[in-house]
């Protein structure tokens, strides 16, 4: 069988090595799996149902961790005004060179141009400021699934792309210090999302204020380094945005001791990016390699028919196998007629399914399968009945193992580096990420850009301690920050 | 409790009695019962938490039953060339008037405007004529959970937005055959899924020429009786598109006897308005009725806490009851301390909570509680070690009655009519459903729609047979038609 696959890779899929160019290999995985397509409108990307399905499996999970923490769905319209948009400065600053506007609605021009949501804030706080009138309707706890469109000439599918899939949490709050705990709250989720889910570890911390969300008192953040470059992409933000968008959409509440206060806000979003994310973490020149966990197919049965008499037999147990999987695992039996085992053993491997389970005449006979692992490349004989309790355990393992992985990367890539030689000669050569003593000086975030092109990823909540000599100017500091490229 | 429950009645709450003005009093509903609020923007309106929640039920119920036919999701771009939309004549003829054009991306103008999808189609369709090659690429099965635009100036919440949620679903085959069964399949998707779960009787049909969906050969539909007026909702619809897009897209694949064919399209929709459905079937003078199987509280526990002494075991009663039903229904405390009970029946009761359960300090004593039925007002007293084995059988009833109900409403109200004048005074007075006989000429159908205001909701598939006299002209008829008024 072995020979036989390695001799159809070469005609069944084309990918680029990664170690070569990963900027193709991305691009390439995504569009021979079957993730993402191009669309015929600029900037934007059509998801297919392989690349969709994942995404389900994100919201589900993502959903359920949300509400167990008291917050409900709700849907805010897509279109907002324009004076509306406007109303907070440093918000409009940030956004209006990405929006897309509706100018005409039927054959009618509007008095008010209109735009597509880039971000909801600006729509939401005016109906809170309305919902909202005593301590007791506070906390408002709600999130909206939803796609925003943020203007874009050159996309890459997931990662940035003119209208992505996301999820925008919107919070409103009766004390600075709840809200604050609240952005914090949530960037955990993501946290613990990310790493458990996803199998990727992420440095949690604090944007800086050139990097912050625009109207944000503070914005937090997870970044994660993607494979191939070494690059950082950030995975998710939660912004505490104190009483700014409270008292520029004048959010009253009567407090406890008869006081009128304004309310306290909190936003954070995820994206689909998430998604690549998935794919530059754990890919290799194979293809995709997905978490278990949110692997639209966690098993794939290729039966190996055989000669005549057997086909029959085999692709019955085959389909008996998968009904007696299927409450336990996402079990598909491929059962095309006009594709060889070899080359479905490489579909399925570009698709990262985590196990493939191929049966044939022989196995039946000896109640058995052979099982490959795709991270590992591994193959084992299991028998037939233990499949079901040995399954679920296995793509534990392998989830665990994923995320092992790149925890490993993540920290031996991590380096501490106190010269500006040493940071800039690492950023060119993509070497991973650098972590560094910053003074905290606008000035110096300035020069890392402009210099080495990489850009200060957040200030980590987790910190040495003591002090240190800023790495751009010298000055005495009392934080490290990650510096490092970024998608 | 009832009288004080009573006095309290008058300042909780302030429904117009549906009997005077049942449109007043829609409004009122969905605005009390938190359902769905105005939003600063023309024609849209915000969908709150208790709304978005019944949203979600049935989302998770409908996209189970689509994807136990093979339909799987995707996603497609919000936005749509003007030149793509345009393709299908009498697509873009009967989408123009209501179409939203954004004409700036950023700060620059764009080339070409861009429709907010109004349906999608003309977007859809050219991206399957890139996926599709052979005959083994069929059929295609997509669905998409998104919303859309379409231009609305006079809205009502749910029934008729500038924006609503909805799916839509796209499928391609290789013979007309076989999308005109997908079309018929997916209507009786939607038909199982507004009888069983929603509790509404539909009946099934296929629109006259001038109703039909722009662009398709056939629609299906599904119509339902609101109370109140009686009148229609169209509740879902599916097209049979013939290859009428398959031809303008270009849509071709190579069959297995080796000739390029052009392929088959059909699409289906089901939207938002459904709420509006359930709240207008079911609803009565004191507000919501909702069926159990999309009620986000199915049991509202309220705990009467009585004088000070009992209050703590009661309240911690009643949280362990929650705790014990939580794996079984959908249940919650209410545990306010700033109301008093008769305001929370009040408040529940708006909101369509089947079953309410008081739980007092006698009550606890006796171990035992009282059960208020929604639907019938009934009051009884229950074992409390009875409720897990008791509470969903309840509800089953209640979601059984409230189908029968308005099963006998709509059967009732339908009525066999073959004069005109009969014909134009029912829809004059709201009396109900017209089925009459209809030659099937366009001049006949426009004299009904301008001289009564109603319209040919559908040829009903269930026909008597036979012929009869056309109620417009008095020619031959071969089918009936059902006459209503509609939203």
């Amino acid at each position: 069988m072995e020979a036989g696959n390695m001799a159809q890779q070469a005609f069944v899929e084309h990918l680029v090595d990664p170690a070569e160019n990963f900027d193709q290999w991305y691009v390439d995985v995504v569009q021979q799996a079957e993730l993402a397509d191009d669309a015929p409108v600029r900037g934007m990307k059509v998801v297919r149902p392989y690349g969709y399905r994942i995404w389900e499996l994100i919201q589900q999970t993502l959903d359920a961790r949300f509400k167990r923490t008291g917050v409900e769905n709700a849907y805010f319209p897509l279109l907002i005004p324009k004076s509306m948009l406007e109303k907070e400065a440093e918000h409009i600053e940030g956004f209006t060179p990405e929006v897309a506007w509706v100018t005409r609605g039927g054959d009618k021009e509007l008095e008010e141009p209109l735009a597509v949501r880039p971000t909801s804030e600006s729509i939401i706080c005016p109906i809170y400021a309305k919902w909202i009138q005593s301590w007791r309707d506070l906390p408002l706890l709600l999130n909206q699934w939803a796609s925003v469109v943020r203007w874009e000439d050159r996309p890459r599918a997931f990662l940035r792309t003119s209208e992505f899939l996301w999820q925008e949490g919107h919070t409103c709050h009766a004390t600075a210090e709840e809200a604050n705990e609240r952005a914090r709250q949530m960037l955990d989720v993501y946290r613990d999302f990310i790493e458990r889910e996803l199998a990727i570890p992420v440095v949690p911390g604090v944007k800086s204020e050139s990097e912050k969300f625009a109207g944000a008192h503070r914005t937090y953040t997870v970044e994660a380094m993607m494979g191939g470059k070494n690059w950082a992409l950030q995975s998710g933000t939660s912004h505490d945005l104190a009483d700014h968008f409270g008292k520029v959409f004048d959010i009253q509440f009567l407090d406890q001791d008869g006081t009128r206060r304004y309310a306290f806000n909190t936003s954070w979003g995820l994206s689909h990016r998430t998604i690549g994310a998935v794919v530059m973490v754990h890919g290799d020149e194979r293809g995709l390699k997905l978490p278990p966990r949110v692997a639209p197919i966690q098993a794939i049965i290729v039966p190996i028919l055989g000669r005549k008499g057997a086909a029959k037999s085999v692709l019955a147990a085959a389909r008996k196998l998968r009904d007696d999987l299927e409450e336990i695992v996402r079990v598909r039996v491929d059962e095309r007629d006009d594709r060889s085992p070899g080359y479905k053993f490489n579909h399925w491997e570009l698709r990262g399914v985590p196990v493939r389970i191929e049966l044939g005449p022989r196995d039946l006979e000896a109640n058995q399968v052979v099982l490959a692992i795709r991270d590992t490349g591994e193959k084992l004989t299991v028998p037939m009945a233990e499949l079901a309790t040995m399954l679920p355990e296995l793509l534990d393992t392998i989830q665990d193992r994923l995320f092992a992985a790149a925890r490993t990367r993540l920290d031996t890539l991590t380096v501490d580096v106190t010269e500006w030689e040493t940071m800039a000669e690492r950023v060119a050569t993509n070497a991973g990420w650098n972590r560094v003593w910053w003074c905290g000086d606008a000035a110096c975030e300035t020069r890392i850009k402009n210099e080495t092109k990489a850009t200060i990823r957040c200030i980590p909540f987790d910190q040495p301690g003591g002090e240190g000599t800023c790495i751009a100017c010298g000055g005495t500091s009392t934080a490290q920050a990650i510096v490092a490229r970024a998608y």
